[in-house]
């Protein structure tokens, strides 16, 4: 990875986890197991992509016209973006859904604590995610992570993965399906941090839908090649697994050029997410 | 009942079930399944007390002040507060849950459809009785909504509710508990619905502080008296299993009492309810 953007990511990272951790109650012990399974399950190691892409949005948008007050609703609707992702987690790994006993390589939450304690720490999270977007005092951002996270987006893209998978299905349904889920489950929740950011940032329309574009091809693009990376997956219904190996990875250069094109119309403040797009394509983990 | 109560929660539920129905994308086809749990789960008979009372609330603020903007706001909260505790309802009868196979005499959500459905069928109703709250343009609504919910609220009545019974705990520590899940799980979103049916009537802090000691009070004297009516509920931690009906029933009424005298500080508007904490003594189902 380019060292910028390594020191970068690094930077942004701490501040975020500073602000998750100033989140989550930590004065709160009753009921301990919830308190304790949400920052179980915050705290697991994540790369918390969304909540930068809140951060680096804004600096696309507004650059010399930062103020306190701003930074500190940034970090709210950042900190909001990384517990809906998280929440998503948790709930996708229930036996009922995925069925995942590891997450980064530790126990998932309904292997750490129980399925009961799973589900409501996943529901707990979301709850706390709203009151924290809400605290940004502007109801726009709200209803757009809401919509982004509901089933006209993430949501929606889970509900269309868990469908059984038909073996006898014809290629256009399953390229279909795998396109909507890719785009929903996946990069609905970048584009509306992105968007988030940029509105808190006082962003015009086009900007926004600038940034919108560029969030929906790092999306796939991300998805994209998590489904290479990720051998274990079952195919069926990953890109590699309709696609091959190598058009996929043609997918996922045409996606970045696209991501870069989006970004023209901006003068500076562009330089990370120009090479976070980059690093997407050639990233090893 | 008294007739003129009976009529005015008629009057208010076509009311709900109309705001429900349109807020829940009627035009949205797919994906079909999570739409149509959806549906299943908020059309299933319940009585809608918590929209209820976000409208009742409104009427102790604002004698004569309504406008149609306000009436709009005050119906979008009351349909958030339903789709939440709707969601709530479908995790708790979850298998890993309260393991319910029926719900007000039919096949819960995770029976009639699967347990992938019912875990993302809450979610989803999550996220859009949040995207419908932040269209009051209130954040403060917002904010009120997710803390009662949270872990500071319901979710932290249900986690206190799912922790292993202990046959051996101190009577004390069983009283503690009781009481900390009924405060939490049920009577936070009561208090809730009637604070920000306040909030958006215009409320002063006085008035709010009086609904709220009156959402107390009539939630858990509801509480009590599903204990008392739920003949089929295991004892252990409900209340008439604890201090027995005759005293449980003494409980309830207090609890009308202190509703009662709650509302004295308004001039009007409160006449439903008051035969609301009344109805609550004397209901047989």
């Amino acid at each position: 990875m380019d060292k910028s953007l390594r020191l970068y990511l690094q930077n942004r990272k701490a501040i975020i986890n500073k602000a998750l951790n100033k989140h989550l109650y930590k004065s709160i012990k009753y009921p301990p197991v919830v308190h304790d399974a949400m920052r179980y399950s915050i705290f697991s190691g994540g790369k918390r992509l969304r909540p930068i892409l809140v951060l680096a949005a804004a600096e696309a948008i507004s650059r010399g016209r930062r103020s306190a007050k701003r930074d500190e609703a940034l970090l709210k609707a950042a900190v909001a973006m990384e517990m809906i992702h998280t929440s998503s987690l948790i709930h996708d790994d229930l036996p009922a859904m995925d069925d995942d006993d590891c997450r980064r390589g530790r126990p998932s939450c309904h292997k750490k604590y129980s399925e009961a304690v799973a589900v409501i720490t996943g529901d707990a999270l979301i709850m706390r995610a709203f009151e924290i977007a809400a605290g940004t005092g502007n109801c726009r951002v709200v209803r757009e992570i809401a919509d982004a996270s509901g089933t006209r987006g993430m949501i929606g893209g889970q509900a269309v993965d868990i469908e059984p998978f038909n073996s006898k299905s014809r290629r256009q349904d399953v390229i279909r399906k795998l396109n909507f889920v890719h785009a929903n489950k996946t990069a609905a929740l970048i584009r509306v941090s992105l968007r988030i950011g940029a509105i808190i940032a006082g962003a015009k329309e086009e900007e926004l839908k600038a940034l919108d574009r560029y969030g929906r091809a790092i999306g796939l693009a991300f998805q994209v090649t998590d489904d290479i990376l990720d051998v274990s997956e079952d195919e069926g219904v990953s890109y590699p697994g309709v696609y091959g190996v190598a058009q996929s990875r043609k997918k996922v250069g045409q996606l970045v050029k696209e991501a870069h094109k989006s970004l023209e119309m901006f003068n500076g403040g562009i330089n990370k997410l120009k090479k976070l797009a980059e690093y997407i394509e050639t990233r090893k983990k």
